[in-house]
Order: structure tokens, then C-alpha cells, then sequence
């Protein structure tokens, strides 16, 4: 088992990643908690509900409740039917919630941990490969029908427990979804952790040490990034790489059209390609663009309003007064924040879905 | 005009009193914000809004979002549609949101601004006298319908702007339910500005230089305990004086019904009456309840239902294992959390309001 403390300006927790360790659960608990209610998910509930269940003992009181699997429970209305479940099963500020599944359970059930009773402890118990990205770092939120996360806090777990195992039984496109986040850490980091992902990582093969290792490394990224910049004033806007357009193709195609993952993938490299117009620079644009054909990411989109897509960019937490910013790649490891205005990135934009669809 | 600086932990902001200051309101800020919205109350616009508006010069986009007046605002619906009206602004991580109100403006605006985006800044420009104690400090909040503020932050504000011009116009049940929390700030500090308290103030009159001196001893007692303890894991639980019963009997009789002032009036006898038995002490129970009756503060309840007004105490914020915390007097300025269990609770309960109504 591996274990990396993530230490900030305001709070320190520990993130442990191993195999089976969903079963000691209560031993990775920075203390005991009497009230313990767990959120996950449909899917998941089925498949490890009854594991962690079973880790507690029976003096401890343990609830559960189940949301739909699907971004669609990251709405206002699962949000406060949670707080209604902590109400009833009578969580105090000493309680605990569990968010035991993938970035919605995770970013749901945190943001209910952020503001029932004004803040009591949650950990995340990550599920997929994709929460390796969204369980660390303390964001947690709920979406508005205009976007994605628009309504949240900056309120880190008392710590997050990877179980490896869980990810033995991910779906293929869930497998998509999360390997792009690691791409986006080896982007963000360095050449020889990008290049290992491309080479070794994917849908084709889920060796557990490859795997574990590009997990590790990817988390190491995030934390490095977090612990200086908590609260996304300046270097944190980083991991927000291929996230403008991808939050916003999320939102245009209605959210579980397609996955998170999904959408920042062609959001990277939709991000390339406006890096190499800023500053006249090539990028890995062709090798990103074969790995992800090769693993089977949907890139094909029929009939997109690029004008409603590029408005919906603007509604980007990174938008400053009406303009857009953008992260983008000068080279591996070296990102920058520029703002890039409304009419070259439609112009940009059409070019890059005729593209896509040609190559 | 008088300023105190507020110093936590992770965080540092002014609070200025004076009068007419809102005009000024721009000078006050930290920094300039190109997009402002402006949270208010359909009693309040009516009164102050054009003067805090037309203090902006005209190239910042200041828009209004203007609420119904009262605690019914502090709901879920109320919370989404300003989240909302932030998106149709376009307001970003840049903007400000400014609450001119009282406590309802301040608790529910602060706690918009503390989630959209994952948070934005934010000001207090108290219009009660109840809010010199809620717009300290960074408690926000909304009320679920099993009991209030169960969901919210502690988020504080940029910066506190209080004019106390604004305070000349309340009704008589405003200045009631103000001088609740000041007696409460009494209580738990000094015997003189206690007795300061109920020898000069009160609804009969309403003296500049009296009503600002007990406005900024409060402030000042406040900013203490709140330094010391922001996140409210010791001390600052007994600012929650008075408000066990107090909530407790705001939500059994409906929100609205009396004034979360009052409802704390009535809540601060019953915690001396449940320190007297619980301490054997003797208490200025009786100073307090001749001036409550002097000041005419609502003493009969007709038809309590004593069992759900204890059950309802339970979902307090300081419950811990489902046993109630009392903040408890032992002596003016000397306070301590107790543990009371909820047969004696009835007990004193039931007791109390008969005695209440006899006297």
C-alpha cells in the first residue's frame, strides 16, 4: 500500500492507495465517529456497498443512502434530499459521511459534507479511475442547468482510500474517461510520465502495476499543484487544461451523452490547437489525437452550435469579466492562463470539429 | 466613525460604523470589482438601495436581485434563483456580491457568494440592529424545514459596512428582536455593559450615541470569541446562548411567527432557568424577564407542544450523539456546554412556559 499526505496552507490529509483496502476502512479514519452515513451510487452500491458496510463495527450507527449512478444526481434536488437523509438519521457536526464512488458521488456527497450543519468530516473512497483526479484537492460541487460545478466549495476530505480493486470492474468507457485525466497529469507534468501513459496505459490493458503506478504519479501531479495553490488564485488553474471546451461540450450534449473524461479529452486537444495558434508552437496534437482514436474516444459530433458552445464557454469558472481564459500549452509541463477572445476561438472552434471529423 | 479589524486564522477584514457611510460604500471595499450584485430585501430596496447604487461609479455593472422581506427568503428556492440571477449576470470569481439587509440578506446572500464558483467575495451591510451579530463573524446560511441554518459555511465577508443611519428607521419588533443578541453579548461578557444594556436600552428610545456604543461593545465581544475559535469547536458555542430553545421555538411556532430576536429572549431565560437547576446558582433571570415584559418581548405561548419543541432541540448544531448541548450561565461572562438529557429538558420545559404565562 502507498500512502501520500497532502498538506495545504488551512488542512493535511492522507491519501492511501492500495489493493483490498476497502475491508479496514475504519483503520484509515483519522478517528472514531459514532454517525456514519454512506452515499454511492446505484452501480456501486451493488458491487462494494456491502464490503465497506461490513468494515464498521456494530457499535458504530452506519446509514446509507443511494443516488442514480450518473452525472444527473450532481442536481440541487439529490443535493437536498441528502441533507434531508442527514436530518433524519440525525448526523451532528461529529458524524462522518462516506462519499464511497466516482467523481459525482465524490463531488455530491462532498458538497453535502461542506455545508450540512455548516461543514462536518467526509472521506472519499474513489471507485474509478477518473475520481484518481476529483478525489484529491477538496473540490466539491453540484451542477446548474447552465454548467458544470457552478455551485460548490473549496472543502477537503479528512481523507481519501483507494481501493485499486474497485477498478478491476470499470466499463470500457469509464476506463476513457479516467485515463484522460492521467494524460492530462502527464501533459501538466512531464514528457517521460506522458509518454508511459500513451505506450502503456488504455482501454486494451489494465495491468495492476502499470496502472497503480500511473495512478500514483497522476496524484502526486494534483497534490504537488494543490498544495501550493488551494484555492485556484494562480497554478491550480492548470489542471483545468481541456476543460473550457469540455465542460461546455459536457453541457451542450447534455450531460451523460458522453463522459467527463470523454469531453476533456477532445477539450485537450481542442486546448492544443489553440496553443499552437497563440503561440506558434507545436504540440503533441497528432500523437494525442491517434491514442485516443486507437482507444475508441468519441470524437464525431454531429451537428454542434458552435456559437452556443463557445457562449457556453464563457460561463467558465476561469472567465474573467465576460472574457475567456484558457489554459494553454506552451510545451509538456508548461502551461500558461491566457485570455483568448470570443472570435478567433469560434473561429477556431468550427475549424476543429471539421477536423476532427475528417481525420 | 469607527473601525475594528477581525483576525482569524485564515483570514482578516474591517468593520466599519458610522453614519451615512453607505454612500461612501465603494471606499470601503478591498479592491475595485468591475461586476456587482447587489442582494436586498423588498423593505430595504425601498429605503436604501438608489444610495448604494448611485455610490458606484457608472462604468461598473451593478446589478440588483431583490428578495421578499423575512426569514422565508433563507430557503433552498430563494438560494437557487439568486445562484441563478449570478449566472445570467455573468458574474465570475472576480465579482462581488454585495447583502444590504438584515440578518435573513446577509445569512442567505453571504451563503450565495460562499458556493457559486466555489465561492466569491462578498460584504455585510447590515441594516439591523440584529445583524451587528450575524454579519460578524462568517456564519451564512439558509434554513432547511426541519430547522434553521442546518445548511450553510462559515465564510466571512471582504468586509463589514454598517451605517448606523439605517438602524433610525425600525419598526419597534426590529429593535426587540436587535437587542436580544446585544443583551446576549451582555451576558456572556460584563456585568456593566449588562447592566448598560437594560437600564438604557431598549424599544422606548433609541439614543445615536447610546445605540452605537452597545453596538460596537458587541461587535468587539463578538470579534473576540470569534478570533479564537472561527470554526466554532469550542468558545464561539457560546455565542449559541439563548438559541437552543430560541430555534427550536422559531421553527415549532413557523418562521415568521416572532423574530429569531425574540424567539432568543425567551431561549436565554429558559438556559438560566436550566443553569439554575443544573448549577444551583441564582441567576438575573428575574432582571431580564421585567425587562423582556417591559419591553414588551412575546412571553405567552399558547399550546406549545412541549415533546416536539425538545425532539426539535435535538437537531441543534452543538448536538453530539443525539444528547442536547446547553450553553449554560454559571455567572455573567462566565459560560460552559453541558450535556442535558431530554427528561429533565421536558421537565424544566414544561415548567417554564406555565411559569411564564403566570408571571
Amino acid at each position: 500500500m502507498n500512502s501520500i499526505t497532502i498538506e495545504t496552507n488551512t488542512n493535511q490529509y492522507d491519501v492511501h492507495i492500495g489493493e483490498k483496502i476497502r475491508h479496514k476502512l475504519p483503520s484509515f479514519l483519522p478517528k472514531d465517529y459514532q454517525t456514519i452515513m454512506i452515499v454511492t451510487d446505484s452501480s456501486v452500491a451493488n458491487l462494494y456497498l456491502e464490503d465497506v458496510k461490513e468494515a464498521f463495527p456494530s457499535e458504530q450507527r452506519v446509514f446509507t443512502s443511494i443516488v442514480p449512478a450518473g452525472e444527473v444526481s450532481k442536481s440541487k434536488d439529490a443535493y437536498f434530499d441528502l441533507i434531508t437523509d442527514c436530518i433524519q438519521r440525525q448526523l451532528d457536526r461529529h458524524s462522518l459521511i462516506i462519499a464511497l464512488g466516482g467523481g459525482v458521488v465524490g463531488d455530491l456527497a462532498g458538497f453535502v459534507a461542506a455545508t450540512y450543519m455548516r461543514g462536518i468530516d467526509y472521506v472519499q473512497v474513489p471507485t474509478t479511475i477518473l475520481a484518481h483526479d476529483s478525489s484529491v484537492g477538496g473540490k466539491v460541487a453540484i451542477n446548474h442547468p447552465e454548467g458544470k460545478n457552478l455551485i460548490g466549495s473549496f472543502y477537503p476530505p479528512v481523507a481519501v482510500i483507494y481501493d485499486v480493486e474497485t477498478l478491476y470492474t470499470l466499463p470500457e468507457q469509464e476506463i476513457r474517461s479516467g485515463y484522460a485525466e492521467v494524460v492530462k497529469h502527464g501533459l501538466i507534468s512531464d514528457e517521460a510520465y506522458f509518454e508511459s501513459v500513451l505506450s502503456q496505459g488504455g482501454i486494451h490493458k489494465l495491468s495492476n502495476s502499470i496502472l497503480t503506478e500511473h495512478l500514483l504519479k497522476g496524484i502526486k501531479v494534483k497534490a504537488e499543484i494543490v498544495e501550493k495553490d488551494e484555492k485556484e488564485h494562480g497554478i491550480r488553474q492548470y489542471l483545468n487544461f481541456g476543460h473550457t471546451l469540455g465542460h461546455a461540450l459536457e453541457a451542450e450534449l447534455g450531460y451523460g451523452r458522453i463522459t467527463h473524461g470523454e469531453a476533456v479529452a477532445v477539450g485537450m486537444l481542442f486546448a492544443m490547437k489553440v496553443s499552437e495558434v497563440v503561440f506558434g508552437n507545436t504540440s503533441p496534437i497528432n500523437k494525442l489525437h491517434g491514442w485516443l482514436k486507437k482507444n475508441r474516444y468519441p470524437m464525431e459530433f454531429q451537428d454542434i452550435d458552435t456559437v452556443r458552445l463557445v457562449n457556453r464557454m464563457k460561463i467558465d469558472k476561469k472567465s474573467k469579466n465576460q472574457q475567456i481564459q484558457m489554459v494553454l500549452l506552451k510545451k509538456i509541463g508548461q502551461l500558461e492562463v491566457r485570455e483568448v477572445n470570443d472570435e478567433l476561438l469560434l473561429k477556431i472552434v468550427k475549424d476543429f470539429f471539421r477536423e476532427l471529423v475528417m481525420n
